[in-house]
């Protein structure tokens, strides 16, 4: 049998061939009826596109993947609806690749990974993509990625990225506790590997000096960025002998800890005790009191780095593309909810 | 220059022959050292495997689509993480599909999704894994696919899946409240185009009539699997002039709504409503008191789900490979936690 040409696939499913190459090359705004009636044809004929065409392009597949380690389920699957819908706008598929970050071996695991399933680029996010000899290795074998990183400014090193102002917005959260009257406020740190937790302690830090509070280590509890772990912060800072009056969680799961913390404790959350967390997760508005937090933006600031990565890819495989849009910062925002409160006094 | 083979791979990565095959094949039990090492050699030796060998295997690919529309965050996760685990053990990769199951053109979106992407099969869940037509319009086109439905058995209907009997625990949590005393028990649905939904309603009915108490249909409330919709649907109950003493949510977000709207309304929990969830969620344990619910391990049920897939991939394409498993039933557990109790007399 004669193999199937681009001209047979236009022909049965009654489009012009340019539709059918723009189904074939995945680009956007192809109606969805029409790609489905262009891939079925392309299944029906057993089309092949032509090899060499495609290596013009530089063997590119329409598959990217996205690396993280981060126990938060919420913060993963707001991570995934932002890179999914930039996938969705251009076209691409998504893989999934939850890895261990202290592997030894994560440079080669992670190539393999992108050898193995044909992926035309990496979106790394934290902490990985905070590893500046992973980062590097990827890039020497040629691998695209973008990176997801926590920094008060671009860090402009030829690699694209996006940052999030964690110091700034963990400032905003501290400045509004000390405006409400607290003075002693304890501080729970997330995950050291990830640089959002040295961040976010920085803004915490910065804040009570710029107010001229003296930083009391015994308030400062390390840990990692879940309920566990804040709940059992929490538990130490209570029952110091002069507890604090107001904590701060580095992120929202932390807090959710601190509040089954003070609860169980029979705290009176915010009267005796405010707690404050960090990334608007669904569980900062569900909780009872709902909780002061940063609004990270997770969902936007995937699908921007998403962007970014794809726009590369484009600008790459076609001469005509427009230019990539820059690295863009996000400053997350304060957002106060009720279990933030000025002390009542007994 | 000429083409490399695959002793060229062996030989670079000093290797044996078989060690290149079962890395090319994705077979499990190649040590992660050994797999980077070889995958190196065939990315810088630009090894192609022989396309006619791999047609043999039917032009299989190593990688599978999970296809979910669900609005639980904490159980696409769950999901996520079974499927990745049996993923794991053989070697595939994942890519993730959010779906709008009422899409009209459902069937076409899905086959394109695996033709365009190369899909080896697909996980489908609930509520697309139990339209029967769109199951029937994938496996026409030859789709290998495994459906995660609710039933209390397995349909033997000749195609893979594996079932979860939500009535049979929904029962259980219903005869628990009932042993409790309680005669007047709400019941919050999920959403409608979710079988489980009907089913867990079916074990809640089933087990007021096997204790002779009739049922209200004033204390029956629809909705969906979300958060709001159980604080929503609480609220009408809690405002009812008789309200029940126990409402249980057909998942725990649902729960979690209601023990929301509980204390908005300053309702004591559990002394003046018992609350039961179901799936066992992070916030069933987490939340103040943790919720009563039905343990429907997911994560297990997903990987079950995948290893069958991929055992029908493998029979597929290897004619020595073991017989696949069967199909498996699940009966989540009751878990009795501090948010029901026997109502406290005023």
């Amino acid at each position: 049998m004669r193999r199937a040409t681009i001209k047979d696939v236009a022909e049965r499913a009654n489009v012009s061939l340019k539709t059918v190459s723009r189904v074939i090359n995945n680009e956007p705004s192809v109606a969805q009826a029409t790609r489905a009636r262009v891939t079925q044809a392309i299944a029906e004929l057993d089309y092949e596109p032509d090899p060499s065409a495609r290596n013009l392009r530089n063997g590119l597949s329409f598959v990217i993947g996205l690396v993280y380690d981060n126990p938060n389920p919420h913060h993963i699957i707001a991570m995934q609806k932002g890179v999914l819908a930039a996938c969705r706008e251009t076209g691409f598929g998504l893989q999934i690749q939850p890895v261990d970050s202290t592997s030894p071996l994560l440079a080669d695991e992670l190539a393999e990974f992108v050898q193995r399933s044909r992926l035309a680029g990496l979106v790394l996010t934290a902490p990985m993509s905070e590893r500046k000899e992973l980062v590097d290795a990827l890039a020497e074998r040629g691998i695209a990625l973008v990176r997801i990183i926590a920094a008060t400014e671009d860090p402009d090193d030829g690699l694209p990225c996006v940052y999030v102002d964690d110091r700034g917005a963990a400032y905003e959260i501290t400045e509004h506790l000390i405006q409400l009257g607290h003075r002693r406020i304890g501080f729970l740190w997330g995950g050291p590997q990830h640089r959002s937790s040295s961040e976010r302690y920085a803004g915490y830090e910065k804040a009570l000096k710029d107010y001229g509070i003296t930083v009391d280590q015994h308030l400062v509890v390390p840990g990692d960025y879940t309920f566990d772990e804040g709940f059992r912060g929490a538990r130490r800072l209570l029952a110091l002998q002069e507890p604090p009056t107001a904590i701060f969680g580095s992120n929202d799961e932390i807090a959710a800890g601190v509040l089954a913390a003070a609860k169980s404790a029979s705290v009176d959350v915010p009267y005796e005790l405010s707690i404050a967390g960090f990334e608007d997760s669904p569980f900062s508005r569900q909780s009872w009191p709902p909780l002061t937090t940063a609004k990270q933006a997770t969902a936007d600031i995937a699908r921007q780095a998403t962007r970014l990565l794809i726009a590369g890819l484009r600008q790459y495989a076609y001469v005509d593309s427009p230019t990539p849009p820059r690295n863009q910062g996000f400053l997350p925002q304060l957002v106060v909810r009720g279990s933030t409160a000025p002390l009542r006094p007994r």
